[in-house]
């Protein structure tokens, strides 16, 4: 009696587990909070309530599965975007590398100045100059040999501040918020200024976001056929920018609904996070606002990487919430080794 | 006592089905024929086997749920594509509606021929003609007027041999055998050379397939703020052709793996095919051959609709899976009203 007791009680944990786990509100199933890196205040009350609220069946602000997507940004979002790009670092190791093959680098910018140590030179060249070494560098291979690539450099670089993979740099309450929100339910994308490709191989290890919910910038891709093997072929061509006005684009083409959260840090952000908000019923756009140089980095209206002035301005008039980093993230970045 | 029992074994059955519907091996639980509108016979064993053999934990064939992707065209693989591909009579409905507003269709085909109810000289203008009267009649309004546009046309048309509404001349034993590829794990997608947007309202609906989980063709989409009002608005020109060549594109871009099982009817699928099975491991390509002109169409190496001729020379060298409709499939189309 009583063995048959405890099973039954094991199946019924088990069972509400696996329900929560589907989407069923398991906020209500456990006590603990899901939250444990965000300080309590208003910005923690206002995530809670509006998952509380558009979880709630039978609620006026009820949103089925279907509709729960949640859309967040990645560099300078999900993970540290200071003092530069991750992506264009990997570009600038990547000259680097393929410079013997491009003797016509040696005197053209921004390829020139990487190659002999004057960034200063080199960022001179602008974002054009930008774009054109990242095309340069993510082309000219098959889909798989840039996944190999790609894996390789971020197992083998550090941040040059943190010292410890970029995989590592990711914000630990973003991760507890993706955690929450598919216990709710929801489906957590990325929508990202950065390449597609360059993101995908590592997703889901770091964020458990498949590839398949990922969207971001990229280069034309050709099928061919070589030696009787399939392979895709990526070609220095820009294909979609998926950044600033890109991004209500890029989420209508990939995902084919508008989200009802966005969570941005930048004005690249700001048309996803207005596209977002301005849908009908409860909406949430939130931004990381980076506060706290001790931790992470300050920084906002100024600079090259993460400009955050216009949809800063915009924010209170739309009821679009700040994260202050410094007063609002009990904790910046997982233990190592988590 | 019994009444704990009972509610025991309820509980862990709702469990067992719960697990299966997570992607365990659902066909072990239920021992009900998962795909009754398939025949007996080497296509259906070939199908069940490769289910069950991708499905079994530590077996040499073994694929984790996440990489349980299957892939399937939609004109003449889910739905009917015969006498001519829904989406060109959608279109040509459009240029009849639109007609006033374009005055220089009157001198223009294949606009003329349409609206002189001359479709011999409309078709005389050939795929660019036709591809030229999809964007100007899927362009020039904002995402959510197409889609209501849409809608309202599914429900208003219907099949002209079958007098049901197209959406509900879709295949039975494909709709049974996507539920069966769900139940088992797989994360099924629409991969057409049709429009992305014309599919993505009701392939939910009708397919139990989501939006963000269909490929397809597309026109340039912008962003725009109107009266303060963000919209998505179609433009009329050609972002991308989901087609041959472009079909792994498509798959690469949107879902960025690799499927392990295709399903096609026609050689604008023979490139998804040919990639999806020069993956490694187990991979299962599959076409479906119209041989049925009683129930439905008997169609294939000529014609301007779903051309299938390549692909069946090649099939039995690369083991791809002919489907026999009339042998292959008890049922065609769901009873009325299912």
């Amino acid at each position: 009696m009583i063995n048959i007791f405890t099973k039954y009680i094991a199946a019924a944990l088990i069972l509400m587990l696996s329900l929560g786990v589907q989407g069923g509100n398991a906020a209500d199933v456990s006590e603990h909070d899901p939250l444990p890196s965000w300080a309590d205040g208003p910005v923690k009350s206002a995530i809670l309530g509006f998952v509380r609220d558009v979880t709630q069946e039978g609620g006026a602000d009820y949103v089925s599965h279907e509709g729960r997507i949640a859309t967040f940004d990645n560099d300078g979002c999900l993970w540290v975007e200071q003092p530069m790009y991750p992506q264009i670092m990997f570009a600038v190791d990547r000259v680097r590398e393929l410079a013997s093959e491009h003797p016509e680098w040696a005197s053209e910018q921004p390829f020139k100045g990487i190659l002999e140590d004057d960034m200063a030179s080199a960022l001179a060249a602008g974002k054009h100059g930008l774009m054109e070494m990242i095309v340069q560098t993510h082309a000219g291979m098959t889909a798989e040999q840039f996944e190999k690539i790609v894996l390789d450099w971020l197992s083998s670089r550090k941040h040059p501040r943190f010292e410890r993979p970029y995989t590592e740099c990711v914000y630990q309450p973003q991760l507890e918020l993706l955690v929450y929100l598919r216990a709710n339910g929801f489906k957590t994308y990325i929508v990202s200024g950065g390449g597609i490709q360059f993101l995908r191989p590592w997703t889901e290890r770091v964020y458990g976001i498949p590839p398949e919910q990922v969207v971001g910038s990229s280069v034309v891709t050709e099928y061919q056929v070589i030696d009787g093997k399939p392979a895709l072929i990526r070609k220095p061509e820009v294909n979609f920018i998926d950044d600033k006005e890109g991004k209500p684009v890029g989420i209508y083409e990939h995902i084919g609904r508008r989200p009802i959260l966005a969570f941005g840090n930048s004005d690249g952000d700001m048309q996803m996070i207005e596209y977002t908000t301005a849908g009908e019923g409860r909406r949430l756009g939130l931004y990381v606002h980076h506060t706290d140089a001790e931790r992470e980095y300050a920084y906002d209206r100024e600079g090259h990487v993460g400009k955050l002035d216009k949809a800063l301005d915009r924010a209170e008039e739309e009821g679009w919430i700040i994260v202050d980093m410094k007063r609002d993230w009990l904790k910046v970045f997982p233990d190592a080794g988590e």
